[in-house]
């Protein structure tokens, strides 16, 4: 960390500084210019303060030199992270790519099995639905809870597909057992309480990013799972809040870049949530493709009596199969240049 | 709720969803114009999944005419609502205002003890301090814990001054029994498991605006507790993440206003964490208090030894009285005109 | 437009409101519901004033159905529109990709014949280059002018590649005479006094996205040039600015797609100034061609003695061979599918 | 400036870049740490490319230690700047408070001439009037363009209010002759050229942050007027582009306080533009007053046939009488403490 002091400072007030962060086991390096102070700190700077240290009146500015992040950071494990799922087959990471499909709500049992066998057709490997629903309002829908992980265990056996699903409470862990890879919504990504206990299991963890978070306050989250003791995390862009409101949230691909030059795991990408219209999600999921994400999570329903929903976020089954194929194809051409 | 159908919809696709609304009943009033046909949905439409309706195909648009939240709502509830906290005589809204002050955290019983006297008798009416403390860093310090409430109690015995402290987990509630309010935290706000929770304790809640939350969403979070049986709410505004570096955050102090007109409930102002700087609290507390905030929740620390934290986001106990007084003088000022 | 009305207004109120709309010769529908009046307008309601009605103390809320853009607006020109570009070959739009390309800042010319032959060795179709530079700072360079675009010239006459370049104040309208495209940068996307100068001059326009401008709000500039009678647009996203800091602002590769559905003019897509690091350009770049952008604009310098410059945010010319074979790679992929 | 090295970089690169820096001019200053390489720039740093260094791939990161403003900083000019307006009495800054007051645009003769009375029988110190009208649209009003300022002028001459109205184009100044204050809006605010030619005159210039502009680009775009010679700036605050809705924009008050901070400009607030709801004026302007802003600018007009229009941002007279008395008393209450 380098710490910039104003030009102006006491230098009695310097020593201060530099005292206080030497009783935190640090190493300082002070060096004077013409128009200011800097100190180096040497040694394990995660425990700094950041915040603390650059809100002091004699600092002008604050720049860390080494991420707040350790067992997420590529720097220290360079090796991408492949990720397994479930007993045998699905891999994430490293060149192992995920398609995973599904309805945004369990309904019924017949709705989830007829959308896992399309979707498994189609080229899904694995199966999304949502048991407990995250609702702005408390008069929305709040999901089939237990009754739906059941439903999607069901599906599970039925079609092979392992299963993914949200998780809103850590006292629910019971009920995810046999799910395969657990959920952490864009709302609960900084819900510490609930990572801390998702870092106890050893099961994968889905995490997507907050809609108003950045891309380090995501590996942070992830950190908080890996500190914890479990290293099996997927990173998921979703798409953040700005001011454009063409589409739902601005999904930022750039983010996939990024993370995999900032970390060994993987990072899939949610184009049915970013936008919220079903029809830019093929244009979505060939781009996130085409820069390297290592999966997609896509919403497709199956219910042909509310035709009405066309067009709606989710895509009917035959619409996500000509997306699997122009995903492949990217991918392939992708992989050849 | 209206809902504009595109112009060249099918006249089948437009009854099918006419039938689908009425199927939830709900009532249709359907209008034609040049450009477009309009429905008008006629009910309880909270019930109607806007993002739903407007991922339709065949729709242009959908503008929701009444609110979706009602306990929270002041169409329904004209009058402020006043909180009442602890035993006796702090009351919050319809003209109480509270001043809460105290430290980030809870650090040391000396140390909160110390601050307790120095922020009472400098006029703050309720105590603040974090016992659980939610950080972006697993590496950072998370709070006494169980042990800081303890020593917030003491304080309390102490000085008489009622305690607001912040929850993570609703496992915690047992430790949270002779806390005055609980505070919700940003991050937390739409932590819906936590909400419903604090909905069926009768305690005063204070819940904060999520970074990158709309007004309309903190008062959904606010319905939820309320729909769960607590209408004891105090709505915290703290800062929004924009664009802008120069403050932590961008403090939103039209939400006071824009709040008051759509909510009974009272709003208090965070100026600590909105900008992160200490010499930024005076002015914004003073605007705050100029545009009708009914109270305010400070940081104040009382540490002289560690002087080099001048000037960060704290203040100290004599800065606080400063503040204190020319927020009075300006409530004084702007309940005369 | 429609027009929801507040459930307590005054009869009288809304009367006036009708009258007041009617008197601009449009018609009114107005139905009424449980909850609220609606007024649908009929006619040509761009020439309503959507800020004023909604800021009416009777109105609840406005939804525009038709588009406030006509000129460039899909609806009423369904054919991908195609810009010629120079006298021959180039062409943008409708299956003709454009690959642009050179440096930053126009310097010498040895610089930019070098960078001309480069990048038209690698595959670029257009030159691009500043002459007048926008900068923050009025100490920063400012762009060699006159002189730059004489240089522009005299690398289009060596290499037969058509020029682009940015123009920053209609007064210098003659020194473009021989330029081929005229770019407006995204801080003079709302300069409407330069819009509509351009809009007498039949020189293909290209347009870029400012960092906090909507979608519509693109159109609308578009508009500006197309209402004062040239339709030769090109469109170009170039990140919007928000919150992440991790690339210098946020690429809106969604913008492609809602661009498309909206209009018929092309897009292309700048990720050399969206992120702001050069080795980040090439997967965005193909992720730009994945989702069907019409062609990039990418900054490529040829500066071996400024070793130092690896890495900045501009290309070297065999890094920008690698993204043509990527981008080329990738269309073709995408065009199968 | 402080350039924070990668902790891989080779030692030449590190050469090459040290002396690049030292060929502009400055002198260098290394220290080398557990992790990393930091080099100290000293001298006239604001020559530095800032983007080019933080771009380069041995670059961790760069921090500004001087501000890249000079005429503007208070560091070098620590008394408050007073801009003295019209011929004889009215100023702004240092205690000089400005109340602006005055219609969206000019319409009519009467029209002008009777808010210009309303305006100062209820204390409004200036009148404002948009004559030329920056508008998304190319197909709404544009303003009574050089009509509008002769009926300005002649209101002027009415009343003796000095006053302001916003320059689109630099070809426009000599209109602008007897014009008191020219005002650049937000979307002009990075008109380069244009405040190059505002910088060659010597009127008062009021100068509006953009809607996706930091402080410190608002203070760099005072710097291009300042530096070519024009030092009578007036910073206006006027909300900025956020996700929120329910305010057209995001006032951000904290701006003002960071802003007397950094320069010595006087800053004024725009409570109209920045909620577009005349409802919440009235609390942003008290909120605006409270916090130190040097005055106001709101809108007014005056025109009860067209009633309908109450409601919509604009005050009509006896509401800004209201804010008037109601800013003042809070003034004064925010002077004695």
């Amino acid at each position: 960390m380098v710490i910039i002091i104003k030009q102006n400072a006491k230098e009695e007030r310097i020593r201060d500084l530099i005292q206080w962060i030497e009783a935190q086991d640090l190493r300082t390096h002070v060096s004077t210019g013409d128009y200011s102070t800097i100190i180096g700190v040497i040694g394990d700077t995660s425990k700094l303060d950041e915040g603390l240290v650059s809100g002091l009146d004699i600092v002008e500015g604050v720049k860390r030199v080494s991420e707040p992040f350790k067992s997420a950071n590529r720097k220290f494990h360079p090796l991408d992270s492949i990720i397994q799922v479930g007993q045998e087959h699905v891999k994430v990471g490293h060149g192992n790519f995920v398609m995973i499909a599904g309805p945004c709500s369990v309904e019924s049992e017949e709705q989830i099995i007829s959308v896992a066998k399309s979707v498994k057709a189609s080229g899904a490997t694995m199966l999304r639905g949502g048991a407990f629903k995250p609702r702005t309002s408390p008069y929305d829908f709040q999901g089939l809870k237990a009754d739906g992980i059941e439903l999607l265990l069901e599906a599970k056996r039925e079609t092979g597909l392992p299963i993914v699903t949200e998780i809103m409470n850590a006292n629910h862990l019971p009920l995810f057992e046999d799910v395969d890879v657990i959920q952490v919504g864009a709302r609960n990504m900084q819900n510490f309480e609930l990572l801390k206990e998702l870092g106890k299991t050893q099961k994968p963890i889905l995490i997507k990013r907050g809609l108003a978070n950045t891309i380090k306050e995501l590996l942070m989250s992830a950190e908080y799972i890996m500190a914890s003791g479990n290293e099996n995390i997927i990173l998921c862009e979703r798409g953040i809040r700005t001011f454009e409101t063409a589409t739902r949230n601005t999904l930022d691909l750039s983010a996939v870049t990024v993370l995999h030059e900032l970390t060994h795991l993987p990072v899939i990408v949610d184009p049915s949530h970013a936008t919220g219209v079903a029809r830019y999600v093929k244009p979505m999921a060939m781009a996130a493709a085409a820069c390297g994400a290592d999966g997609l999570i896509i919403e497709v329903h199956n219910d042909p009596p509310r035709a009405l929903c066309d067009g709606a976020q989710s895509l009917r089954p035959e619409q996500f199969e000509d997306v699997v194929k122009a995903v492949y194809a990217i991918r392939a051409a992708a992989q050849e240049v």
